[in-house]
């Protein structure tokens, strides 16, 4: 491996943070799927949770969809949304679902500097019920157009985002997140996985 | 039609930006465009740009796509760069590309409460070098993940929102923005097009 290779490894995971994930309730389209681990490799978010209680489990999409980001992630897989919630109320002080209804505040409204888990649901029926009752909040990325629907990767992407921009600000970035085992761990295996990539 | 349904209208008309456009150089995913259209429709833009000079023009795509947002937008077609860019001139002071060079300033860099338009290029060779030398600035969507590259769909919703944040903090939304014309031409239409939905 060549030594700017190393380096880049080294860089990235010097600014993945450990404060924050989202989790996929029964999401679908292998398109959305892939395109939310792009935008979680492209912020440093490490730790994602696939949850398919309704679904078959993520391996079968991820054998049909070319899926580059997703061997720079740590994937967690649940059937149960009850036991996901549980590890994830172990790591994260926060579990936000993102519906379009009245109690939801604005995203802009949230302090995403803090520790975060956001929730997204299937790309018809949204967040279940039994989600939105584990959740400590409901947020919605404020539209001001005829049709009220952002595609989910769309959706997650923007609220990633905010959470970078606001993470950017606060300084976030500029230190190590990542425990040194998990550090050294990771290292390993990315150092692993571009040897294979040749 | 129900008064609400005619005061969502107003509501949605009364916030559209008469001084932010994006372009859509080659893109050529139907679902792209198709998430593009939503974006831009969800953070009040109107007037969107179609530059096809590789591509058959957006028409037979649109023909195959679901594209919901599309009857709230005024689509313009192009198939010569410099036309396109040349009518976007008269109406906005800034046009930026957006590519991973090393020329380009960070998106949160940007003041997007002025007058501005988003060129976003072909999902595999990017922004032309035609539309680069035509364009006044580059800028790009800070990445710190292994991947180096984010779907064209979840680029321009982060550019949009960015601007939306930006806009709403400045109360840009808060008074009508669009000519009392253009307006009243989109009432008739919008009105007209709800109708057709029965």
């Amino acid at each position: 491996m060549t030594s700017e290779r190393q380096q880049k490894i080294e860089s990235v995971l010097s600014k993945r943070q450990n404060d924050i994930t989202i989790v996929l309730e029964n999401v679908n389209d292998p398109h959305n799927i892939s395109a939310v681990m792009r935008s979680c490799d492209a912020i440093g978010i490490q730790e994602i949770y696939i949850l398919n209680t309704k679904i078959p489990a993520y391996e079968k999409w991820a054998s049909r969809s070319s899926c580059s980001a997703m061997k720079w992630l740590t994937i967690h897989q649940f059937a149960d949304a009850k036991e996901c919630v549980d590890i994830i109320k172990r790591k994260h002080s926060r579990i936000l679902t993102t519906s379009l209804t009245t109690d939801a505040v604005s995203l802009y409204d949230l302090d995403l500097t803090q520790s975060v888990a956001f929730i997204f649901g299937n790309e018809h029926s949204g967040v279940s019920e039994e989600i939105r009752s584990l959740a400590d909040g409901n947020f919605a990325i404020p539209q001001v157009g005829m049709i009220r629907s952002l595609n989910i990767s769309v959706a997650c992407a923007v609220t990633l985002y905010e959470a970078f921009r606001q993470r950017t600000t606060r300084g976030q970035y500029k230190k190590q997140a990542l425990d040194e085992k998990t550090y050294q761990e990771l290292k390993t295996k990315w150092t692993l996985n571009h040897e294979t990539d040749q």
